[in-house]
């Protein structure tokens, strides 16, 4: 592999041209010609679907239905709910044509659909019968960015999904939300490799127009927190502008609670961040759209059949396992551009079959995480696979939550505070005394904010960290992407 | 199940209006307050899931990858290749204001994204190793309906599927298109059992900018058309004025050579007007979201725990066999408004279980497509579930297929032609001069248009069938929806 084909500047040493760099020359995304989009490319895109059957799983195993809602929402409807409007408004794409014809009220293209949505969950919740509403939606929303964008991290439209569910009390919508939570938990942890903090947010950083919003937050290795998904209870706040009241088990009306919730395709930024190296992408297994890549190395003529067929011969057995599995028969290029390749593409494993490992009965195996060849036997591949697969699932966990861990830090005043935020970032613990004006100033002061208040309140050890004044919670501040 | 939740019109006297209230009283799909606009509800959703995952499935065996464009389209796009923005420039939605900002250029909401995809290609393909390259996209485009909408036929947004792939050779783009057009046959005539025409489409019809298009025409029961998907070679209309070329196996630069092919949600509106009764919605067995429904008949209160598990059971061997069923254990509804709802939505095969059926050790089984009920002992009920399944697979299309092959006439001459149209309707096979002033004359004079010209040439049988002058085509005429 050429120079420009491969990553050429450190992680470690200009952390933001490597995350350019990789998320291009691994052909997950491309910059568009329309300023602020960005193109989810083949591969990028099959890492989403790994995320997506996963997630659209756990949802369909817990009776969430998927449906698809209007692109377009009449202003008037966004003007319902007052604070989710004021929200939103200054990002929002406004359609003002159709053809030749000017529209009589603008279209808002949706930031998030939950003022559309509500109209139609007017017109079907009659009864308690009725619910739970449960209703997923994949789908892309758009918000004008101004500032920089950035690949799966701020971008003018993106790829999502948004929940929408209905409830009859809110203990039911309480539930709802924490569950979804621990889905996102496990989807991230779990899944991707990406350790998380898990919390509410604060009145100022909640989701506009809801009661109260929970979080999954990540550490990057920049020391810059990144917001991975929410789960919002939304109260009566929305039920109430639009009418959704159901006739309950007593045959009163009342207005029914609902929640909404999201992950985004900013999942992947988490991934390149958090497990990329030097040379490229590291994809944890369980999310990986290639878990294996067979490299078959032809030396002499007379070998070719033979290990063309043995690499045939390991793949069937390996995808009979269920794992996914590319042969790469390229004959255009040598096994060593295939090996780099395949590294910047963040395979986890790969399997090379030679002249040698066929006299040998045996193949060769090189781990993504750590670089670590064995020599494995042929009758144990399956086996072999299998367990260092999980091995490097847990290595890329342990790894990104022993840094998640080691990145928190606590600061009991704001000198110490402002000083561990510009000497080594990542998340601060610390007492608050819970007023607005408070985090406002330390926003404004120190560019941190208040990333989670813990779901488990923790025993406050100070005042406020700004103020001083007696301090009611104990909440992680960061700086944030 | 009380009157108004069933259909109270019949499809033989009201057909409009019996679509109308099989798509909402089944729950597939709901209007939206935004005019224009269809809102595709869970159980819509779920058939077009089975329709997505069939020919997701075709195009990943074949290596066409997933991706996402962005949704908006400078106006400059569009307006590089002229037809195609002529053709497309009544209907489309223009943003004009990001927030408070009035933007430099228009953008356009996609009506298609041929534009925004190719300029993306242009920077991609560079050399022959880079073709062929296949991409498709599942995505929902706008354009702005100013006739009267249809749920599933004619909506200002609808999902569907783009494919857009690049070529070295006009005749690799051939085989393209046809091999995607087999694809979308298979897709209707084998799961959905929508019989269809095959053809090209002729200058006047194709898609603008294309070279030719093919497509696939199925008849409904009012005697119109309906398009249910096309393939279009594009030859190098788009890679000329979008630049994308390649250095080929010669050394020398070429321009490359490319198609687009979609099919949308319409499809699930034929299998509405073609399979759907009196009673509602028939869904064929290989695209039905709900194979079997399983219904506990309880009378006696002692009978109600054994019937219960009987019911697990049966539903648990039928799910080991791969089939999809669902268990109404609802407690508030009676067997008899369960049947109902049941055969509102389509589902083929009901199996109810009563004391009568666990004291003989049978089930019974009630088939959508004829009504027809018949007892199965215990220990055969999966094979006759797989047997029936098919069986009412097989009794779909044949109807479907009897009813397209009967609804052919041929006309020679041009007072016959309108008077099959006007008593009969259905496609009528004539032969046509191949002069787009006649073709234009007869859309005019009588409402129908060429749907198809079929791939292989059929012998021309009498001269054009409005001029009388030679014929050089036989073609299909028919209104279409």
């Amino acid at each position: 592999m050429s120079k420009e084909i491969g990553i050429t500047v450190k992680k470690a040493e200009n952390f933001s041209e490597w995350y350019t760099q990789v998320v291009t020359k691994a052909e997950l995304a491309d910059y568009s010609s329309m300023k602020g989009f960005m193109i989810l490319r083949p591969y990028g895109y099959s890492i989403w679907e790994q995320i997506k059957e996963h997630l659209d799983r756990r949802l369909k195993e817990t009776n969430h239905s998927n449906a698809y809602f209007p692109l377009l929402i009449p202003e008037s409807f966004l003007k319902k709910e007052a604070e989710h409007f004021k929200g939103f408004t200054p990002e929002v794409f406004w359609v003002t044509h159709a053809g030749d014809n000017q529209l009589t009220e603008r279209l808002a293209i949706r930031p998030t659909s939950e003022t559309i949505i509500y109209d139609a969950y007017s017109k079907w919740v009659r009864s308690w019968r009725d619910l739970p509403l449960l209703i997923n939606v994949w789908n892309s929303v758009l918000r004008a960015e101004i500032t920089a964008t950035r690949p799966f991290i701020r971008t003018s439209e993106f790829l999502w999904q948004e929940g929408h569910t209905v409830h009859e009390t809110k203990e039911d919508a309480d539930k709802e939300v924490m569950m979804i939570l621990e889905f996102y938990r496990q989807l991230l942890e779990e899944q991707s490799a990406v350790p998380v903090l898990l919390g509410y947010k604060s009145e100022r950083e909640k989701f506009v127009g809801s009661l109260y919003t929970t979080a999954l937050e990540a550490m990057m290795p920049d020391g810059k927190a990144l917001q991975m998904g929410t789960s919002h209870n939304l109260g009566q706040n929305f039920a109430k502008p639009f009418e959704i009241k159901y006739l309950g088990r007593d045959e009163a009306t009342h207005y029914a609670w609902t929640t909404s919730w999201g992950v985004s395709w900013r999942i992947i930024s988490a991934i390149i961040m958090l497990h990329g190296d030097d040379r490229g992408l590291v994809i944890p297994p369980r999310i990986a759209p290639i878990q294996v890549v067979i490299v078959p190395i032809y030396y002499r003529e007379g070998d070719t059949a033979a290990i063309a067929e043995k690499a045939a011969q390991v793949s069937d057995q390996l995808r009979k396992a269920g794992l996914t599995v590319h042969v790469d028969t390229r004959e255009q290029y040598t096994p060593g551009w295939k090996f780099n390749e395949w590294e910047l593409k963040g395979v986890p494993l790969r399997v090379e079959i030679g002249p040698k490992d066929l006299e040998k009965r045996q193949v060769t195996m090189a781990r993504r995480d750590d670089s670590k060849k064995t020599m494995v036997p042929e009758d144990t591949i399956v086996q072999e696979v299998t367990r260092i697969l999980e091995d490097i699932q847990k290595n890329l966990y342990a790894r990104a939550k022993t840094a998640l861990d080691g990145s928190i830090s606590t600061a009991m005043g704001y000198d110490e505070f402002k000083r561990v935020l510009d000497q080594r970032g990542g998340f601060i613990r610390s007492c608050w005394c819970g007023v607005t004006e408070c985090e406002d100033g330390i926003r404004t002061e120190s560019g941190a904010t208040i990333r989670t208040i813990p779901l488990q309140p923790e025993s406050t050890f100070s005042g406020c960290v700004r103020c001083g004044k007696p301090a009611t919670k104990v909440v992680y501040f960061a700086r944030a992407y």
